[in-house]
């Protein structure tokens, strides 16, 4: 098969970062190997400083994003607990999917699509229900390219209930601030603002999740999930052998970490504002209405109503294999009606604006 | 950090196929690209050539080998069955505590470490518990070196009892027949005689293992791994999103599964068998003794006893210090007296031998 290569402006994978790339072909290591665990340690370093936390219990889970989210769920819930969650994209109604099928009872806040979540009803749903062992939220909606606040859910810190939150597509992208936030579980993906391929999940764990994992009646439901064992090997003195980690995504998640805090994450933040702003000033004036509620609108993922007559499918097509960019399908409601452009990691950059514009200039022509 | 690279002869990984590790490197695609739906499904064609297959549902979890086996148990039992498990080592026992998690009762039988399951007995066993959902066996047991017989086993095609076997060390080492072992469900690793990089675990399962999970009263307890999501990916004619595809793990897979069916299977069978054998032959001249029963002994993985008075630690930390040659400790019972040798894909070379011997003679001397 021949080599093709792409201008990734879909909701990801993003182009991953030259070095995440050469960091691939790194010579291979056993995963018990004193070089491997050291730039282990230092990848986990780096995480910690991506995630703005000092949580020991930091590292990449062993596959995506949506594994992140299951292990924190399998981890952080029991038969029969409460869980709150807010529901407003495909991928809140995920962590609805996720939580029930580790026996939990879901209480669903949700908002209309490309509206954001009210963070008083989330803590108000809490005062409810005081008993719930987490509230859960999805930071930056990858299917509406709108972004939940969640600094004000700093107010759980002080009940029972753990703030979990899903960064898959706002980690290096926008601020994120996990100890600030007091946000007690956090996951993210590779292949978004991170610039490194698919294929892992970066993790994050308060003192507070960790002790509530360890006070579990019943181990969690999923063994390679597990929290308790992987922590013996990520983070235990004796590196307890669980699983055979993927060696060569982690080689490259350390260089595209070493990347973004070489940038300076403010720097990388600022970046991506810039162009995703630019993309929509200008995207309307080719007949695109953008669909995110003003003052939540993700730079890193904008959303959009086609022109006027456009077919998504063909113009989807004509932009792929005319000018090798990929840009997103509309998920759920969107489909077929709106597109996902994606402005994340090494594909956040004026000259991918520049190049989709020019394209669809043309197509619309 | 310097690059180090290093001799790879544990328990895996080993080292990759140099097509493998090129193919990292292939132009990232998105997940629902034309160009890489293509790819996967010439990967899968090329798995079922592996697992000796006509299984449809032939795909590779987007995660590593013990996700594979999880993937199994969470598909094919709920709570309450009965899971009939053979336990011979440090794989065995992870089958049953996964089966545990589902819920499972599980039958144990039991061998000691080093010789190999007889058959009859699991038969035996589902023949007391003819309601038992699945026999599962580990071809080959990685903490041993030791292979159990599978054919045998095809006898439980006539019960509605399904056959779950685990191929993670074996596939394409040493022959591995899905279809005429009448094996329902069979999961792999990269890591070991497929010469990639670990990351993804090889998956198969046969038409009456589809039906047990179309029939399911409850869905998977895992979301991540529930094979009827992920079939309406891989297989299904809508390619319908479930999550980001590990995409350059794919493309390594991908490659390394031609550079394994250009030089045949049989032929790579018999490369390993080969080089396992010199050796088996060889070890013991340096006063290694075997631990494997004979006629049951895997040649792409040789455990042995340390030679009287050799310190375990320090002749590890000599070769892999010394020489760049990583060698595998001894699990569980074993720790702290035994080795664990692979030869496995790229790493099964004669090469490999003479010059694991030379450092031995070297460092014994």
């Amino acid at each position: 098969m021949p080599l093709t290569d792409r201008l990734l402006l879909g909701p990801g994978p993003s182009n991953p970062y030259p070095e995440a790339v050469a960091a691939l072909t790194r010579p291979m290591l056993g995963h018990l190997d004193p070089e491997f665990i050291a730039l282990l340690d230092e990848t986990n370093d780096r995480l910690r400083k991506v995630f703005r936390t000092a949580n020991a219990l930091t590292f990449p889970i062993s596959a995506t994003g949506s594994a992140g989210m299951e292990a924190c769920f399998v981890n952080l819930l029991e038969r029969g607990e409460t869980a709150i969650i807010g529901v407003n994209g495909v991928f809140g109604e995920r962590m609805s999917e996720v939580a029930r099928r580790c026996g939990a009872e879901v209480v669903r806040i949700e908002q209309q699509w490309g509206q954001a979540l009210e963070p008083e009803r989330l803590l108000d749903a809490q005062r409810e229900h005081p008993d719930a062992r987490l509230v859960a939220v999805v930071h930056a909606e990858t299917s509406t390219g709108v972004e939940n606040a969640i600094a004000p859910l700093r107010a759980l810190r002080d009940t029972d209930t753990l703030l979990v939150v899903d960064t898959v597509t706002s980690l290096a992208g926008i601020p994120v601030e996990v100890d600030a936030w007091g946000v007690d579980a956090c996951y993210s993906g590779t292949q978004k603002c991170l610039g490194v391929p698919p294929g892992l999940s970066p993790v994050t764990f308060s003192s507070r999740a960790v002790e509530r994992v360890r006070n579990r009646a019943h181990p969690p439901q999923s063994w390679y999930l597990d929290l308790g064992l992987i922590g013996a090997y990520v983070g235990g003195s004796a590196r307890t052998y669980h699983h055979t980690a993927p060696i060569s995504m982690i080689f490259s998640l350390h260089a595209a970490l070493g990347t973004v805090l070489d940038e300076g994450l403010e720097a990388g933040w600022e970046r991506h504002r810039s162009v995703g702003e630019r993309l929509q000033r200008e995207l309307p004036e080719l007949g695109f209405r953008l669909i995110a509620q003003e003052g939540h609108r993700l730079p890193q993922l904008t959303s959009a109503w086609l022109p006027e007559g456009a077919d998504d499918a063909a113009l989807r097509k004509g932009l792929l294999e005319g000018c090798g960019i990929e840009v997103g399908a509309g998920l759920g409601e969107f489909a077929g009606k709106a597109w996902r452009i994606g402005l994340m990691g090494h594909s956040a950059r004026d000259r991918s604006v520049t190049t989709l514009l020019g394209a669809l200039r043309e197509l619309l022509a």
